[in-house]
């Protein structure tokens, strides 16, 4: 199956970020096959031509940190402090169970195609269920089972999470689409055994690990308590600091931390408007990058920043450095278009097959649509993409080779899938409204 | 003419914040009849009846500063440093013409009606034609023709905008939508004189004045260097600190501003989007708040943060100033939704016609719909408007009554009215190229 696609203003993200404002492209079964200008003679010999009108064509966007099955949780106690104690952890054991998490992953999934994204790492509990919904609905996911130390919805032991990955590996190691992974879930809530633990397991099966760190102020005091250490120099120290890391937030991380982290080859996934939402503050991403590390952007669970769309994240991501460096030339949207695709794709070790447009690598494409009122005029494609686009610009997706959306619809029941979330989250949600109105009138 | 809309979730914005979860409101004529229950009674005697399914029903937005005209500009120089000496004022000096106003204004007004926003103050040239715009379109506009200490697009002297806007001021000033308000452009861009004689215009008409105020750095060190004040010390200074000034920006007011604007009365208009974007800052709104003076949201000009919407600037003025506080429970959302509305509406001082759904308000409405996969769950319908929503999920609007946007259509031809400013900015955009290319590589 050969399918053209013309009239595009392609973006291609490659090394010198070729573009061809009115190119075309050629998916050959899971592939690309061609990138360049139009060729009338290439046109002869395919199965489907699809004229973009002048749309924005890039690479499948990549969210490298989220936790998609949490889609029951948005807008619940936004503005509320401590919401992680008071709302996540409680209703997280009292309700997520299996069916749950594999509906609100289908939701979330359909959301993010949606809105571009095309591959993404997921770290959450029952992550068996959220392997199950992208096999089912042609996504892209890296996904680890959280490893942590208390009892969860999912296992009644602490640090259950470490022999669930095991089976979880053996499982969905040869997947085209999935990738399993493991998340230990942050610095401070595993112990130095865990986390080696959890390190050694993706050695063996040669994978990634995912974690939270240096995201949280009391993370930051209780490692220089107890160790007199940076959660940085802490990993460090017992051998987790590796480049199969991919650490979530970094917000607090300095100078020596970033060096550390250039040297063991970690990623980092930058999820800024969970992180401004929360009033946590700002990576120093400007830095991280000068330090060589590879940075890729992350929506964190759609209960916190309450979407999973990487424009919300690349627009922020702007603001932020702009202001904080008082420069409004820095970071230029060409730049930050890089994080949401190319290093994205770098940061999970998959830019030989994903991340630009380039022959050869597989066919996961982004079509922007430049007719709504919001995208005229455009005398720059990526400051469109970064300043003037929001998620319903998505035109088309493909994803594998295999169109997922065409023309604003998904090819999956946005109705039946919604219907069966609602359905599967009526205990959830009505435990969310009692907890919702104990805290209603709580401000510290 | 009756117009009922039940079966939504009504968020009046009064004093009390007073909400209907199945509420009903009626549109009578230009006016709002009634808001509350549903009652079944009344619906026997209205002419038309609309079900919300759900959907959450607001005031109108206000847009307290735009440059709506200056849409031909969106995307160009984005990350450019002194864009505005580099692209702006050149370029509005040669190609802006009375027609490309006005052509530019429709469009604007198309975008912010599709977004729910129904009334905006605008300052610009040619400003006769931003009215004609409104009066054609069922828009409210605040309109200001700029005045400014050097020969512009639509004058061939310095301080033109005076006279212009006296002329401007005598025709529209009992019109049904249309308010003319005067615009010195800067504080730094006029003489004192200058701004004397626009702030004597405003009070011999009994109307605002809106400038810019305290937004750029070298501002803040020229009236150190020249006057040893501030430049809100400034126009106190010279009587122009008033309670009709509608000032923009000020990001870099200190305490003793605040202090002395509370004092006065004078509006601020906070653009947060375009702030950040340019790396001038965050507003110090927090204070700003606590210290009693009213605060609306702006999106300022379309190529200063390339949207006319008040989605983005309500999520990225939360993100900004809970971060910069480290406090997630700062500025809850309803006191976001309050900025956008009822507070816009006090700063242009028509708090007794808009910015709430009570009775006797003129039915200025906005529907959001909650059916977008973006829009579920809700818990909280303030925080789905601030933190999951977008301008995509506007589903109707009203206008004084009148449906301006039905069903995510606009009752106006998009396509006419995209053609016609394509046409007219031919010129403009050969230029613009034309200079994109000279500073394409300019950082500094």
């Amino acid at each position: 199956m050969k399918t053209l696609i013309k009239n595009a203003w392609i973006l291609t993200m490659d090394k010198t970020l070729s573009t061809y404002p009115q190119g075309m492209l050629v998916i050959e079964d899971d592939k690309i096959s061609y990138v360049g200008e139009y060729d009338s003679d290439i046109e002869k010999y395919v199965d489907e031509v699809i004229d973009a009108s002048g749309g924005i064509l890039i690479p499948g966007m990549i969210n490298t940190h989220a936790h998609v099955s949490m889609i029951p949780f948005r807008s619940l106690g936004d503005d509320c402090p401590d919401r992680l104690r008071r709302y996540l952890f409680p209703l997280e054991i009292e309700c997520m169970r299996a069916p749950l998490v594999y509906e609100a992953a289908r939701y979330g999934i359909l959301e993010m195609q949606r809105s571009g994204v095309t591959t993404f790492l997921d770290m959450y509990y029952f992550e068996e269920e959220v392997a199950r919904a992208c096999d089912e609905m042609q996504m892209r996911g890296v996904l680890g089972e959280t490893v942590i130390n208390f009892p969860t919805c999912d296992c009644e032991e602490a640090y259950g999470g470490l022999a669930y990955s095991e089976q979880f590996m053996s499982k969905w190691s040869n997947h085209l689409l999935v990738t399993p992974i493991i998340a230990p879930h942050a610095t401070n809530t595993n112990d130095t055994k865990a986390l080696q633990d959890a390190h050694e397991i993706a050695v063996r099966y040669d994978t990634l690990i995912s974690m939270h760190v240096a995201e949280m102020d009391y993370e930051m005091t209780e490692f220089r308590e107890k160790y007199d250490m940076t959660p940085v120099e802490y990993l460090d120290s017992i051998g987790v600091l590796s480049d199969r890391l991919v650490a979530a937030h970094c917000i607090h991380v300095n100078e020596n931390d970033m060096l550390l982290m250039a040297n063991r080859g970690v990623k980092v996934a930058h999820c800024i408007g969970s992180n401004m939402k929360a009033g946590k503050g700002i990576a120093p991403v400007k830095e991280m990058i000068e330090h060589g590390l590879t940075v890729g952007l992350g929506t964190d669970g759609p209960s916190s920043g309450n979407t999973l769309d990487l424009f919300t994240q690349m627009k922020t991501a702007v603001y932020a450095q702009k202001t904080h460096y008082k420069d409004r030339s820095l970071f230029k949207a060409e730049e930050i278009v890089k994080l949401a695709t190319i290093s994205g794709a770098r940061a999970l070790k998959m830019d030989d097959k994903i991340g630009s447009l380039e022959v050869g690598k597989q066919a996961d494409i982004v079509l922007i649509e430049t007719e709504s009122l919001n995208m005229f005029p455009i005398y720059d494609p990526y400051s469109a993409i970064v300043y003037s686009a929001n998620s319903s610009n998505v035109h088309s997706v493909w994803i594998n080779g295999v169109s997922v959306l065409k023309e604003k619809q998904s090819i999956f029941n946005q109705t039946e899938i919604k219907t069966s979330l609602q359905n599967e989250m009526q205990n959830f949600a009505k435990r969310a409204i009692e907890r919702s109105k104990r805290f209603i009138n709580v401000n510290k």
